[in-house]
């Protein structure tokens, strides 16, 4: 045992791994790049008691038939893959679960498991009784049925949405990267261009602005730029394929790529074409920004460029030396991801991760790095730059900035203590 | 009323809806390209009565609290939306459920909705206890836990699959989208490269061929070239950012992108190299096909261009004259879709529909042509054409060349007659 690559600590060793160890894994992983990227694990050599595998139990008789879910649900083996949600809050009507970021891969976000955040509960809504209308400074005011929306010319486009409060700034910032910014998930939505909607009604002279309201009983509204309406908006009803959820505003959602989450509108229903913004609650007293001088931030609409490292991450432990790849997501509300860097030794130096193509414009990007941990105590993290140059800050440079009243937008970089003993903690606990 | 587009069936007629129909909707539906797209509804007219639309009863007291669902469920107005199973199978050991393909929107299908098939049940696996083989002409036979495989520098693609008999030859060929071809499927999937784990095990000469195993009662056993599982092939185990299904092969799958459905072995437990295929139950009794000449084709791995309108497609029905988005879903297992054409008339005149962005290899695309439907008899269809040239034939033009015995591979062209009421229904049966 002459190679730092064969100390795994839940195994015996064997001359296999060691040889694997030696072999093309030494060369891949500590090379860091896509060329040397060939090997990783230290399987275990069949032996006489395991070659050819023994039978299984689950191959010794037929399995569940089919028919029993006709929706499906994952595995049992896999029930604690849910929505984080705090155990200790005083109310579950406005409140927030968060997307185990750390148990998924790609960019999709399951139905399931997509963040939500909900002013006055989820309402139950019979899409045959809803009705979206558009007023205000138009020259014909409209009501639309569903039936009415979904004859409309479709689009389907894949795209985060993002809490602004994720996280926030108040510590504790929690352990996993679900605890820290779970509050983002991603999703291939199906709609209708608010722009065709909007030209359908006719904007007349001064429209500035559309009033958004949702069919809660927070009745939750906010007010969007005409601009936004008339780029990227979409009104959709398809989430992942199949209808919305209702947490995600079944049966009609405003969509604003890279806006805020909470202007993403669910349970849709009046958009008013106006010349000033309504300055409704949740754009006075909640999502502005007390700056040190007395200012306040407001309409902070984008969700700036972001990235986290979901693997390893807090509440993982690494049980091997050796190979281990680093991923993890990025996006940017204003446009595509261009790079993520990452940091294995602090934020001393910095490499350039991979990125999975197809990368979207206002969608997670996913990222990896190949990685060979030697056994000591390190700090890793990732940093996102988007196509505008914008590269995302420490919390430092943010708190520095914002002071200590500051509490939505925070996009920092996050940083994750791994320790002699493999167990990843948060760095900026 | 002097205009068609008014004519709709299920509402009275308003003054709004005219307005409506003699303006921006005429000009676009008509036209039939992008620059027309403009309108499309007949949107109701605000009156006294529902100015501002009455405050629907879940506005006026909270909804669901957060937390009562950890893992998240489609509304309940949307029970309807599930797996295709027939009701009338002998068993349901050796089955399938199909997508309900005309209920979506997109490219991706939701987990839950996945299709499925399976020849011995599915099989319940502790991820723990799941061990994946790799031995023949290898140089370092090898066992994989779950864990070993997932610290492999990992990849996520999005691509379909497809059962090969999707729908086979028999009559009756079905009523609905989901009946046709609802066993093709499309998700984000996360695994490693195939190449990847080979090289850590090393071929030696005369490697041609990999037999891959489930784990399931079947055994279910499929030969696959080795050209392949160093081109795209992959161990997938995630799908849709979640771990598999058990529907899907949790915890472990080999997906070959663009191959038959069985060859993309589930629950995969062994991979053994070899020199000539297995000629395996599935390669042999099944999944081959008798020729007019009494040869049999073998290993048909690559499923053709394919496309299927599903809206409007069989057991919908159009409830007003005027303009309705055509929309349907293309693929082909050899790569991109270069273009699908859309016919109105029963395949006299074809026009180019617009193709979803971003187009990917092997996957599902999404394409939509803008329609003026007059309230006449119709018969609309759909042909794909792939990027290596190849057109999607007809039904008339397989049978001729394939003959009465064939099963597998039916790509046909399908059209969908709509009736003077607006009926939809399967233009073959």
């Amino acid at each position: 045992m002459t190679d730092d690559d064969t100390g795994a600590a839940t195994r015996p060793p064997s001359r296999r791994e060691f040889l694997r160890a030696s072999g093309a894994m030494a060369g891949g992983a500590v090379a860091g790049g896509l060329a040397g990227r060939a090997a990783a694990a230290e399987p275990a050599a069949p032996d006489a008691a395991n070659l050819p595998p023994n039978v299984p139990e689950w191959m010794k008789a037929p399995g569940e038939p089919m028919g029993n879910e006709p929706y499906g649900t994952p595995s049992v083996y896999e029930k604690g893959v849910v929505r984080n949600i705090s155990k200790t809050l005083k109310q579950y009507i406005s409140a927030s679960g968060r997307t185990p970021l750390q148990d998924l891969d790609g960019i999709i976000t399951p139905n399931g498991l997509f963040y939500e955040r909900h002013h006055g509960g989820v309402p139950t809504i019979d899409p045959a009784q809803h009705r979206l209308m558009v007023h205000g400074l138009v020259e014909r005011p409209l009501i639309f049925t569903m039936e009415d929306i979904r004859r409309f010319p479709s689009q389907s486009r894949i795209h985060f949405i993002e809490c602004s409060g994720n996280p926030v700034y108040t510590r504790p910032y929690g352990k996993t990267a679900s605890d820290l910014v779970g509050l983002v998930s991603c999703a291939e939505w199906t709609g209708v261009p608010l722009k065709t909607v909007l030209a359908e009604a006719g904007l007349e002279d001064g429209a500035r602005w559309v009033v958004a309201e949702g069919a809660d009983a927070a009745a939750l509204t906010r007010s969007v730029p005409i601009e936004k309406c008339l780029d990227d908006a979409m009104l959709v009803y398809s989430q992942n394929g199949e209808r919305l959820r209702p947490q995600q505003g079944y049966p009609l959602r405003l969509l604003l790529p890279g806006f805020e989450g909470n202007m993403n509108v669910k349970w849709l229903r009046r958009l008013k074409v106006t010349t000033e913004p309504a300055y409704s609650r949740e754009e006075t007293s909640k999502y502005t920004d007390l700056m040190p001088d007395g200012t306040a931030r407001e309409f902070t609409f984008h969700m700036e460029a972001k990235s986290i490292i979901t693997r390893p991450s807090g509440g993982q432990k690494l049980t091997v030396r050796g190979f281990h790849e680093i991923t993890g997501i990025a996006w940017s509300g204003h446009g595509k991801i261009a790079r993520v860097e990452v940091s294995v030794d602090g934020g001393h130096d910095w490499q350039t991760a991979e990125l999975q193509e197809p990368v979207l414009t206002r969608a997670l990007t996913r990222f990896r790095l190949p990685w060979h941990w030697n056994g000591e105590p390190a700090m890793i993290q990732s940093r996102a730059v988007d196509e505008t140059g914008y590269v995302q800050p420490t919390l430092q440079e943010l708190l520095a900035v914002r002071g200590s009243n500051h509490f939505y937008h925070n996009n920092a970089i996050w940083p994750w203590r791994i320790d002699a003993a493999g167990e990843v903690t948060n760095g900026q606990a």
